[in-house]
């Protein structure tokens, strides 16, 4: 279903009661729209990223709680089914604990109603959660904002920020994490420039940042997951800002895969790195990223046919020999060690445990 | 034209007496070979990188002075033309410092010579050449293969090497350079298996690489440019072999853009990173590589559009949105402090001035 200027990537339409996304894996060639109608659409939606992003997998979780309590009929959803149905939802992308956040939430808020309640309960819970990671990201962008304004207040020209992957509104709500502080300062009018890294194998920089980014009309350069460390060595970037899919509580964030090589090249050569997030994303029960977080391997097929278009139509070319082994981690780890500090809805801290512990002592306590 | 099962990426086919080229843009798909009849065709070749590969540009630039002497006419080339043809084949590529070499050697050896003499001369000294870098490629495979038999001799399971680009026979004439001591390791029965970053923007990891390697039946796995990062951090890779484009006298490296991350990750991980070179490709008129080697800036068009195989026709696909603006450098600089050591024709020498310069002191005392 084509959509024409949407300002998020979920919705409730309330005619026909079904939640939509917008299919972003054909973006940003075709603005194409999916109904999430039930728990099967939701795992589909987030498996095969239909839908992609920690904050986005986490709302469309939410939802398909809600999906599933819909597909069950007045009668409602019964105990049994929900918390099966749950678990399988949980299990549909491993790294994200966002995920598994959402859907605990809206789980714990229905198990303690009669089944026929659960219906109207798991769409106003999805929804709150949505205005939240909202709230949460507008105020991710007014905290960063500061870090911006700092570099252009130093000097003239564009402050130049390289991001890796896609933290903006598209894997969020609205604002991005990632993005939200550029947004900011570009509505600020503060002349803001992004690199924006492909961020192979499925190119979500590429295809998705610079379609947010070009819509909006932030200035941005596509580069290669190559070039960064040779941009950051000739003084073009100011600043890193990247999302996190999870974050320990000591400050270890997993991160698209790549993300760790940015991080590298940022302390060579003394850029600043951010990691963007709400709080959601911290994962209060680990203390080691690299020892202790699931890192998804996807299918290869993902590395292998690259999708673009060719004579106006969508197309998955193969790259290497049809016989050559490819392998897809997802995501890395970059250590707390690399990571100037973290931009939250709460405020900016240091990535340390006692900094984070700080700003978040109601959460960090239940780990 | 097709062509059975090359060995080298460049010969001289006597019948026609002309000079032939694997076309490296078509690989891995496609194996087709284009003649060099002119200075005009080794130009495109090397611009339009139908050829690269720093030891492999250079002979073909050697073999494209002969080509302007045989377009010549059994006259011969005049003293003006050969000046002028040669300096615009040395513009082709800025970043590969062995194409001016070659075409230098093979020009000073002419201009001793009547220009009815030109012709042949210029033959047998690019033929010259061309034995000499494949001399120098499997000298550079005996003295790398040590670093790879103290791996297996440490512990049991394949010997894990990552490489990124391609710096394999294809990149040269026989053996490679950074490939020469895996076909040595290979070759001597020692387990080895090579990660494959597939090299963006033009995929020489995953098109050539792999390809090269698999024809061989060496083990190998494409990962994307990403990923290395992570493998290191998990104890998956033993070594880093890598070719370069150009090397300072002090031991700085300018090889296709993404090295430099690599050789962060390795520092990080104290995995050892080696440069395999033949001698040509130092530049001793350089003491700074980040300030002084020029950088390509190559056509965007190459990040933009992505060539692979699509129902068995050579397609290019458009990945990001058609008006997002995208910068593409060839090429960046790792420090030498970054470099665990070269190996050479001439045998293993750490990164440094001092060292590079007691392996070659015939050389060095040049620049």
């Amino acid at each position: 279903m084509p959509v024409e200027n949407p300002t998020r990537p979920i919705w409730f339409a309330p005619e026909g009661a079904v939640v939509q996304v917008i299919d972003q894996r054909r973006l940003p060639h075709r603005l194409e729209v999916m109904a999430i109608r039930s728990m099967d659409d939701a795992i589909y939606a987030i498996r095969e990223m239909v839908v992609r992003g920690a904050p986005l997998i986490g709302v469309t979780g939410a939802y398909g709680v809600y999906a599933a309590c819909a597909a069950a009929g007045d009668a409602g959803i019964a105990d049994g089914a929900l918390m099966a149905e749950c678990d399988r939802l949980r299990a549909a992308r491993p790294t994200a604990v966002n995920l598994a956040w959402a859907v605990d939430r809206v789980r714990a808020r229905l198990r303690a109603l009669p089944p026929a309640d659960r219906r109207a309960a798991a769409l106003d819970e999805a929804g709150a959660i949505a205005e939240e990671e909202a709230e949460n990201c507008r105020r991710i962008g007014r905290h960063g904002l500061p870090l911006i304004e700092e570099v252009a207040r130093r000097r003239s020209g564009p402050v130049h920020i390289l991001t890796h992957c896609n933290a903006g509104w598209l894997a969020c709500v609205e604002h991005g994490t990632a993005t939200a502080p550029i947004y900011a300062a570009f509505e600020a009018g503060i002349e803001v420039h992004v690199w924006v890294d492909e961020t192979r194998p499925l190119n979500q920089g590429a295809r998705l940042t610079a379609w947010e980014l070009g819509r909006r009309g932030v200035a941005h350069t596509v580069i290669t997951d190559n070039a960064g460390g040779h941009l950051m060595q000739h003084g073009m970037v100011d600043l890193v800002i990247v999302g996190t899919d999870r974050t320990t509580g000591t400050g270890d964030v997993a991160n698209k895969i790549g993300t760790y090589l940015k991080a590298l090249a940022a302390r060579d050569n003394g850029v600043p790195f951010y990691v963007a997030l709400p709080s959601s994303t911290f994962d209060w029960t680990l203390t080691d990223g690299v020892a202790q977080i699931p890192i998804e391997a996807r299918d290869p097929e993902e590395v292998r046919r690259i999708q673009g278009l060719a004579d106006d139509r969508l197309v998955g070319v193969l790259v290497p020999p049809a016989d050559s082994p490819v392998r897809n981690d997802a995501f890395d780890v970059t250590p707390a060690r690399l990571v100037t500090g973290f931009i939250t809805e709460r405020g900016v801290c240091g990535a340390t445990a006692a900094e984070i512990a700080a700003l978040f002592p109601d959460k960090a306590s239940r780990g």
